[in-house]
């Protein structure tokens, strides 16, 4: 999930014949270990390899064939910005989402029972986020720290913009705001990376 | 979704022999419309009933069973409780979704394309939640502003927190917060108001 350190940890030790490439998928669910696999986990998932100016490009394009025969796409791009793009799509949704289950747990004046009978109303997909390995997140947040900080420091600026038009009332700034992030919705779904069924099948009853 | 500011300007204009007990259902997805509902929609869902010293027993009693008969549990409470129960369960985790969302839409060095492409490491559920109507939305925020303004308030103190030992390395810090928040998780599941099936069923191909 970070490459920059890990680079640097593991880089200088490697044997002359060894081709060190880093990587991993973008794929899996909030559950962990062997147990968790499935057949078609790479389906339509993307891995991203990290290369730089001495990965050698044989060694390259056989682990990409590897990928792709497991049913994933490749992308490879270099360690920083690979440590950034997870920060925007992985590491700052969950210190975001591990905040917020932890502030609904430690109000007083609203009960956990309370909590966990309302969840249905947009809490539950955040504790479903905050449900991930405690010890693999903290030494995420640890090794991509400034990838990290740079975007939760984008997040608070912009929460705290939309806080103020909440008080002061600027109604357009918020409707104006809710109506760009569709599209990156949109995005997703066409994308194949989501599914558009209402609630992720979790209503009515099962099969 | 709010119930204060609705009882301020409605209360006042009912004629007397007219009950007016505000109330509605924990229930629903990112979709709106007549054409979104489906049959099992209140089923173990919870409709919360809003009463005060002047509420009729008999008339409360009645609007109970009839959202029993739909399928639902019922709750009932005070119009400030309310609003500040569903700030933590849903203003609150809307606002955060949204932030992040267009953070991420916004990001120079991270293209849209990117985003979308490795959505599926946490960033797809904040989309979904981002997903939902904006005009809904803003009047949501402008009308329950003190108790959204309270949690945002709570979230930024405990985000500010966070930031803080991932700037300083403190991973005791981190490991106790990511531990402690699992057990809201487990509560919700226990409740069934989610299911534990890994990724809500989006792995893998459609049957």
């Amino acid at each position: 999930s970070v490459k920059r350190a890990v680079i640097e940890s593991v880089a200088p030790h490697m044997p002359g014949h060894v081709h060190f490439i880093p990587g991993h998928p973008i794929a899996g669910t909030e559950h962990s270990g062997p147990r968790s696999g499935f057949a078609e986990i790479f389906d339509n998932r993307w891995t991203i390899l990290v290369s730089d100016e001495t990965t050698d490009a044989t060694a390259l394009d056989r682990l990409t064939r590897y990928w792709q025969a497991l049913g994933a796409n490749v992308d490879v791009m270099d360690a920083d910005h690979h440590d950034l793009v997870l920060a925007v799509t992985s590491h700052a949704p969950h210190l975001i989402a591990y905040t917020m289950v932890g502030v609904a747990d430690d109000l007083r004046r609203v009960t956990d029972s309370e909590v966990v009978k309302y969840s249905a109303a947009g809490f539950r997909d955040f504790t479903r986020i905050a449900a991930s390995d405690p010890t693999m997140w903290r030494d995420v947040f640890l090794t991509n720290k400034d990838a990290t900080l740079e975007i939760l420091g984008r997040f608070t600026e912009e929460l705290f913009a939309l806080q103020r038009a909440i008080r002061t009332g600027d109604g357009e700034h918020l409707f104006d705001y809710f109506t760009r992030t569709r599209a990156i919705r949109r995005g997703i779904i066409q994308a194949g990376q989501d599914t558009d069924a209402p609630d992720f099948g979790r209503q009515g009853k099962k099969p």
